[in-house]
């Protein structure tokens, strides 16, 4: 007698990630209240498994859901507000006032919504997420039914959402106990940057991260500047600054990380550290390019962001994976390095694994969770196929995904998400366009 | 009385490029075979024209045909072949074998249909050839209704297609003839590079030229290693050595340009020269990062190319536009360079001048050829929208194309071709691939 399932998924073409630069063809995934249990050859799982839901990806490839990796996501409404501008004045004159001006938990809401609207279309199921009122972010999580590793943000300075670090630490854990159990959510101590918070603060976070069992995710050595800025202030640059209050660890996620001497790279990975690369926005801010080749050579784990859509300007996970593999060659002037199948991973398995996910999510495997997107290669553009992998990092984009899984349930399929209605999209960019369009470059 | 014309295109947004860096809002286009006779509000063109044919784009910005400055379009059915390989083992092992294997007039008639779809449905009017059989890929490029300027192909080795270079110089001049007169196609001799062509022959190639009133276009200094042996074999970097030809002026287009001296630049410029700008295939392969900022800085007319499917791998515009403005800010640390528009420069007007087709095609003005291209701003991904034209470099794909037009013929619309039909791209695909797939890496 066959096995009753919730979902079979039959794909002419598997990438499991685990184990790497693996392909299978003609195969199926069994899943079962939101969990993977049974991985192997569609004829396998007809004769052992019966589903009310079958779905059929005959020229698709199915892949786990990608995983952004450093995001702003409630930055989407200003997207392309300011571009080709230095750091600091499209910090200082663009962005910053007009969060001033229109930052609130129902912008928040918003604004996330609309990122996880882009997100789930373009087959991220996750994201690590850095921004204010991060209850309010959770609320349009829980809506479109997309999985996050929310930042409970610290500053010294305050913003409409909070008055010192002690309020935004506060505020914090008020928001991770609102989203308790939730199976979507789970939390990280975001300490923006070395340059806007204290030491105390962050010995006091280094405190709260170990007592709570919580990650800690910030933005390192973006630029020049903000080293040579902690040398003048600390005599320390920031990464030895963190280094100090005992912050690094394989439950810390450094984003950018884009200056690096070599003895900080070997401390990153003594210290298994995880590093978010963010190469769109790396470029697009003029900060640099991360010595991703040297990092992963070192061990130390790499995996992919997108940062927010006013410095990238696509929360696009195919982008960043194409241009993570091109830079590393093209600085290295080795084409053999970053592989497509290493770009793939560090979209899926080295970011789970960043944020303690990786025995949920990341790659399938039988008991991981069903968070799985679907890329037709049928398309003229990505045709003829020698091989997927290939074509998922430098041939595909965004627009060759069809469906979006998260644990078990679609999410997204071609253009209509099962939670999110055109009309209420529409309705947040009205809303908001008016109110930030004078803060535009 | 109302003037009776052939088309009205009335559009939300108007990006002309020239003037530079404008955005007309509710503006039509009004064409009369296949010419723009006039270019005004929509209000007026409604009180001034009428037409059977009226397309309103209600949500789109219409822009100039993006014209691609470099490619071998015949390798698209080798796209995704062999990747992550240095670049004489990805030619000796695999391109090259591949190509004495299948490289047939069918095969570059085949493989370039497949190539103009591609093209076309990403918004690409005009492209800049380079491959063995030009005549057969004229007959492509002529059912596709798409322009192409296509190189007569030269090198010193033998091929499936020539013998020797006189052979390539005369197969090329009859191909040159096969095409006479036709409005979509143009010419330029195309020594393949300084690694493959002689003295002898470069000195033939500069009399043919002048004496045909042919452009050049030829790969120059791509690699590190390919100036390494022109130094040993001629005492000579391979600008100097084309230099001593009289082979440099403004009829010659450089293809790559990866490794310049600031001397070189400056010949360069001296001489009026084009630059065909490669980003994607130069990180690709290794060959490095072209110092496209200090080309533009001095003066030198920079164009964008795809180069081929097999070391991009995607014929796709809107991410050389993208990268080339990116990678110009991460590589100088200057944010403000290459902003959005100059990027849109390089892949309309300035392409169109290195192909000495300016006078035709390159931005909306009126007398040009109605060469157009829609792109649609009204999905979630690209709303709200600050700026068309920081949209259309930073945050649009070439999934957002919705309409591309030739002399004013509708050649693409929403998955459509007017004059390929998909089946017969499928047989195209299903005849080549398996004779391909044994050259897979």
């Amino acid at each position: 007698m066959k096995k009753q399932v919730d979902l079979i998924i039959e794909a002419r073409w598997l990438c499991p990630i685990v184990p790497s630069n693996t392909i299978f063809e003609h195969y199926a995934v069994v899943i079962v209240t939101g969990q993977i249990i049974d991985i192997c050859p569609i004829i396998k799982a007809s004769e052992q498994y019966q589903s009310n839901e079958v779905t059929l990806l005959t020229e698709h490839v199915l892949i786990p859901g990608l995983i952004n990796l450093h995001t702003h996501a409630a930055m989407s409404l200003m997207r392309g507000m300011a571009d080709d501008l230095p750091l600091m004045p499209w910090l200082e004159e663009h962005i910053w006032p007009a969060e001033r001006s229109v930052v609130s938990g129902e912008y928040v809401q918003d604004a996330t919504l609309l990122a996880c609207a882009e997100m789930l279309s373009g087959g991220i199921t996750c994201f690590n997420e850095m921004y204010f009122y991060p209850e309010f972010g959770a609320l349009a999580v829980n809506q479109a039914g997309i999985r996050a590793n929310l930042g409970l943000v610290v500053l010294e300075f305050p913003s409409t959402y909070a008055n010192d670090a002690d309020d935004y630490l506060q505020k914090g854990f008020s928001a991770h106990d609102s989203w308790r159990n939730n199976p979507l959510i789970s939390s990280s101590i975001a300490p923006h940057a070395p340059y806007t918070v204290s030491n105390q603060t962050f010995k006091t976070i280094v405190t709260y991260a170990e007592q709570l069992g919580l990650g800690i995710h910030t933005h390192l050595q973006e630029t020049r500047d903000e080293i040579r800025q902690s040398e003048e202030k600390y005599g320390l640059r920031p990464l030895q600054r963190l280094a100090e209050f005992g912050l690094l660890g394989p439950s810390f996620v450094a984003a950018h990380c884009v200056h690096l001497l070599a003895s900080e790279i070997d401390l990153l990975a003594e210290f298994g550290c995880h590093v978010a690369h963010c190469p769109t926005s790396n470029l697009k801010l003029a900060s640099g390019i991360a010595p991703v080749t040297q990092l992963l050579a070192k061990g130390v784990n790499v995996g992919l962001g997108t940062d927010s859509a006013a410095s990238n300007n696509r929360l696009d996970m195919f982008s960043e994976m194409r241009l993570s593999a091109l830079l590393a060659k093209g600085v290295t002037e080795d084409a053999a390095v970053l592989p497509a199948h290493q770009a793939l991973e560090m979209a899926t398995i080295n970011a789970a694994k960043a944020m303690a996910l990786d025995h949920k999510i990341g790659s399938i495997e039988i008991g991981k969770l069903a968070d799985l997107t679907a890329v037709k290669l049928s398309d003229f553009n990505t045709n003829p196929c020698y091989d997927p992998i290939s074509h998922l990092v430098y041939t595909c984009g965004r627009e060759n995904v069809t469906h979006t899984w998260v644990a078990g349930e679609l999410r997204y399929s071609n253009g209509v998400y099962a939670n999110i209605e055109p009309i209420e999209l529409r309705e947040i960019i009205n809303t908001w366009q008016p109110k930030l369009r004078q803060y535009k470059h």
